[in-house]
């Protein structure tokens, strides 16, 4: 891949299904009612179940190894902060944009922020990643 | 559950199989070739496959919502540091320690750690929820 660039972006849009959540919830041993219990996330703040935090954040790992900065890239860092939730089956945009690209070395900085179909921001956060200009 | 208390631990020990990361892969949409490709990984640094990133940061979102602070508890931030690879079927083990407790909302800081199998980190960073006091 070619050296990211300053303000490089990439943008994904998709929505998690309940069997989403449950792949998940196996995968990680999270079982956390309110992800997995109808009747416990009514009683929530929230009123109904909510896809995992860590789950929607793998957009950006699909972005990042995918789009920008793209195969072979490896994480080496991630903040986020989850500010809404993400309800079942709905539609959510992913996008990282290029903040820095050091010079001494392939490391690389995205601002990584996703948000739902208001606009609103439900993660927002930074990646640093290590690409590898060798590939195409 | 019960207000978390400074210095409470959780920890958890597991290793990922390749159907595990083909499934992460699935699920996120990453099919980074450092994860799926061992061809290609093998002409990376780490010679070989590696797990996803945010499928082993996958431990404390489980240890999170199982042990401490539990279940109802809502992710609020994370930061991680990837400071070393974990290959497929490598035992980690992940912990939480609770570093800082608000006194005035339920929200709770813990220290998130995961080492291989030799003590080494592979992964560090801070999670930051929101508990709930009136679940058991």
């Amino acid at each position: 891949m070619p050296t990211p660039k300053l303000g490089q972006q990439a943008s994904i849009t998709r929505s998690f299904s309940e069997q989403d959540v449950k792949d998940f919830a196996r995968l990680s041993g999270d079982f956390n009612p309110i992800h997995i219990d109808p009747k416990f996330a009514k009683t929530t703040v929230f009123g109904q179940r909510i896809v995992h935090g860590v789950l929607v954040s793998s957009l950006f790992s699909n972005l990042l190894a995918e789009k920008v900065p793209g195969k072979g890239s490896i994480y080496l860092g991630q903040t986020f902060k989850f500010k809404k939730p993400v309800f079942f089956d709905q539609t959510v945009t992913a996008k990282v944009d290029v903040i820095n690209v050091r010079e001494d070395k392939p490391i690389v900085t995205l601002k990584t922020t996703c948000t739902n179909e208001k606009g609103e921001e439900v993660i927002s956060g930074e990646a640093v990643l290590m690409f590898n200009p060798d590939i195409d």
